[in-house]
This record gives structure tokens, sequence and C-alpha cells, in this order.
């Protein structure tokens, strides 16, 4: 499929194209490194767009004031936000290593304290919290930011109102799915689970729901988002002055890659081979094309756009 | 306050008494050595009634019936459970090492692993899911649930949609503080945030909550239960043949101590010593006497009671 793309179609046309997906928890750099082993093929970090790619984007808002990062194993997602520019990113195990009884149910491991920053908290306002990826420990990330948002960013600091708040804490979450497929028989709870069991304690505890950022697929900030990525490839690869690219997602989950796409007024074509089971009746948002898999996807939108717009430099956006 | 209850009075009576507390996590028999040692008084476990303690009622039908137990440290619950009678209780981490990818997001560590027992799940099917105290893996704890609830027991086995199912797995909690009284300058979330967690999760996925039981104070059963405790505890001391007890409830929480006392026909006294704040206007459930502290509490009990009605043995039951 990937040769296909690079050249070996009936047009002999290079189609630039991008990955676009709601994992993440490692730097995209480190990914692509993985993947192209695995795949057999180089993939760019330029072409690799994940659940909190986006954030790079307010890089520069957030470069020095303090966040907390929740989310994957041990301080990954820390080190993922430095590198986006976030200097300032701590973690709830900090959190734990500066005042144990935060969370009395926690005893922390000593791989977990080595990934640890010393951080007064009490004097360290936090400004905005993002969930990168599902939290490895759902309690403490929980009472953790409830903590965080009811004090307006001083852990055990005086409660203040939700209506009274100055500067209430930013909330961010990265990717809204409820359910995922893992190796297991039955999908897996996804890191929409966690934003759901999260918002049903504040919820509890203060009476309403907290507003709260959510970006990944389907979401229309990720969409927009990942054409501006594949803007940048298609810049990389042949230099300024390119029109504005017309746009395919191939994917396999109607409720996030198609309601995405079509909301984002993208192409979009469903295949069989993973979330969506065509035996179970119609999908609940309906793909511009129905394809098998991966290969006849992208084979008819590249007979399909080329075929019509010759001279259109035409792309597929491909789904992980 | 203990010497004034064991007859240090101005009637000489001994005055028959329990500890009532939404605490546990460990044998009633251990935790009363450790109190006896604190107190510097004998506490006997028939005069202590934590949240699961009721459980010890329902051993019979649970003997031989395969059943999680949910929260505690390690396997500390499950040999609570033995204790009780529950003779196959497993923990999730057994369900982990059963199968590692139930929940991909944790791996066991070696004491983890050090305290699972070896089962089939596949060939086991859950009639009931205890949860004894605050779970120490949420996310975890919430999957497991979900599987066991919507495949009828058999974890990985095909759902069954609730109102099809000819034997619904049970549902117990044992304690419903949402949140609870630690070294931490604020509250912390306790059992009752993770019920909400679990609820909120569960009605993403189905679209609706798992009906459940719930003990622990306020609620009226382990009032009823420890009445019946009390009178055992009577019979113990006195033997056969005394009349029921008149109960006064001494508590500093008005949602759950006086609430569930009043529910129950108990008198409640309200202190001003723990989660109940006399500055911060009326308390949500009114007892039927205020008082600075334990001690006074009993003292008042105690002269109200023996001043009043002579004759009969007067009984305090005492909050944790």
């Amino acid at each position: 499929m990937f040769t296909i793309l690079n050249g070996d179609n009936p047009f002999q046309r290079k189609i630039p194209y991008i990955l676009l997906t709601n994992g993440g928890g490692v730097a995209e750099h480190d990914r692509c490194k993985k993947l192209s082993t695995q795949l057999g093929i180089p993939i760019n970090p330029q072409q690799y767009c994940q659940a909190h790619t986006i954030l790079k984007k307010f890089s520069n808002e957030y470069s020095d004031k303090n966040v907390l990062v929740m989310g994957g194993k041990l301080d990954a997602v820390r080190q993922v936000a430095q590198g986006y520019g976030y200097h300032k990113a701590y973690t709830t195990l900090d959190v734990l290593v500066w005042n144990p009884s935060v969370w009395p149910f926690h005893t922390l491991s000593d791989a977990e304290k080595a990934t640890t920053q010393a951080v007064d908290f009490s004097k360290t306002p936090i400004s905005a919290i993002f969930v990168y990826h599902d939290p490895r420990n759902w309690a403490l990330d929980i009472q953790v930011a409830c903590d965080v948002i009811q004090s307006e960013g001083i852990i055990g600091g005086p409660y203040v109102p939700l209506d009274k708040q100055k500067k209430p804490v930013d909330l961010i979450f990265c990717n809204p799915d409820l359910i995922w497929k893992a190796d297991f028989d039955r999908p897996r709870i996804g890191q929409g689970g966690f934003k759901v069991a999260f918002q049903a304690v504040f919820k509890a505890l203060t009476g309403a729901e907290y507003p709260h950022v959510q970006y990944g697929k389907p979401s229309t900030e990720t969409y927009r988002y990942a054409s501006e990525v594949l803007q940048g490839w298609i810049h990389t690869l042949y230099g300024p002055g390119n029109d504005a690219p017309h746009l395919y997602m191939v994917g396999d989950n109607p409720e996030s890659d198609i309601a995405g796409a079509n909301a984002a007024k993208w192409s979009s074509i469903l295949v069989n081979t993973g979330v969506y089971d065509p035996t179970q009746g119609s999908p609940t948002h309906l793909p511009t094309h129905y394809a098998e898999d991966v290969e006849v996807a992208v084979k008819w939108a590249i007979e399909q756009h080329l075929c019509t717009q010759p001279n259109v430099k035409s792309v597929t956006t491909q789904f992980m």
C-alpha cells in the first residue's frame, strides 16, 4: 500500500500522505523510528500525527507556565511535553513525592521515584492539565485534577468556587475514544473512559462537570491541524507554492475517522478490517466510499482523484 | 471516655458499646488488636463493626460461589473474605495474572504476583463483585467489573444484554463515603468516588447504571446489622434474656452518622471534633443532641438515659 502511495501506481505519481492516530504516549520521533522498522519504509515524523501532536501548536503559550501532564508510562509524557517546548511540565508522581498524603492509597515504587522532580506544589500554581495518554493511576490523577481545579492551581490550597475563579485551570484531553481495540477479545476502556470517570467524580464533588477541551479524532481541531501537517509535509517535499490539497481519509472507525473527515469536508473511505463490521448493519456515519481494506481504498482514491482532476496534486490521509 | 463506659460514671454501670466505622480493608481481629494497643483498653472484635463486617451475614450464600473482591492492599481483602467463609474469592490481580491483556496498562509487580492465585477465568463464572475497600487500581477494577457484568460472569465471554441475563452478577459496595478526612489538608476521595466513576463508565458503555447494593453508614442495613452486633455483645457479656437496648449514636458526620441513626430510630449525638463544623451553619441532618466532643456526648447519653429509665440497660454506640 505504501509503495502505491510512493509512486507504484498507473499515474506514476507520489501521493503525499500522513498517518493520523488517537494513540500516543511517546515522542513522534521514537514512534516513527519503530514504525519505519515495522513497515519497512521510512515514516518521517513530519508525516505522523498522534493524539497529542496538536499540543505543539500551543507550546509558546505554555512554555514557561506550570502544567501537569497525565498519562503514559512513568514520566514518558513529560519528556514528550518537554520536546514540544513545555519547560515546566510536572507529573502526578512529582506531586506524590512532594506530599504522599495527597493520595494515601499509592506508595511510589523505586522506578516511579526515579522519574520524579522535586517541586514545592504549595508555591507552584498549575495553569493547565493536559491528559496526553491513558493515565496509569486513575484515582491519583482524578484526585490531583480535582485538587488543582478546585483551588485555582495550588494543590491543597483553599477551594475557590468555579464562578469566582480569576484564572480557571485549563483542562485538555487528547483522545476521546471510550473504547479501543487491544489484544483482548473485547475492546478495552480508553482515555474517554478516564474522562467520563473524572467528570462524574468532579460533578459529585462540586455539582457540575468541568469545562474542557477535547482533541483527537473526530474533533474538528484535530482534522484542521492534520491538514496543516499535511501541507507542511507537501511543502517539505515540493517546496512552496502548492494549492490546498484535496484530502482523503481512510479509516475503520465510523465514529472517529469517518465522522471527523465528513465534518472537516474531506472525502472519507470506510474499510472493513477494523472496528467497522459490515455484517452489523450501516455505520453510524456514512463515508464517501466503502473499501475492503486500506490498499483497495488508496487505489480507489488515486484513480478517483487523478482521473477526474489530473492536474491537481492529490493527497491521501491514512488512519492508524 | 472508655473508662466512663466501663463503669467510671455516677451510676457505676458498665455501658455496652460497639465501634461502627466505614473504614476497613483488614480483618476485625487484626484491627482490634492494633486499636486496643493504641487506646490502651481491650476492644473485642465482637464490639467492632467496619464497612464490610456485614458481609459475614451472607457467607453461607456465597461460600462456594466464585466472587471477585476489590479494594485494599494486594490480597488483604481476599484474606478478610476467606475469614468470613467466602472460599472462592478472587482478586483483579488474579485476573491480570491469568490474562495480562485484560488491562494492558498495568504490569504486575513481584509483590502483586506473589499474592495471586492461578485461576482460569474463562471457566470460572463470577457470581458477585464485592467492593470491600478503596480499590488501588481504579482502571483495572472498573474494566474487570464491566467485563464480568456485561458477560454474565465470564471475563472475555460474549456480552449479554442486561435485560436478557439469566443470572445477573451481584454488585455490592461497602462504604458510600464520597470523601473522607485523611492526613491531607483537604478531604480525599473515598470509595463512594470509585462507585461514581464505575457507574459513569458503565453507563457510557451500556447506556444505564448497574443496580447495586450499598452498605456502610448511613445505610439502614448497616444500622440494623450494628444493632444485632450490639445485642450479640450484650449476650456475650450478660447472657441471654436482655431486652432490646435503647441505642445512642455518637458521630461527627451528619450525612452518615446522624442521618443513619435518625433513619434507624436511634438517638443521635453530633460532636464538633471531626467533619461537622458548627461555624458553617446547621448540619444537613439534625441530631437528637449536640455535644462538644465524644466524652461529653457519652456522659450526656448516660445521664439522660439512666436518670429517665433507671431500670433499663442502656447502650451507646460509638463512631470511629
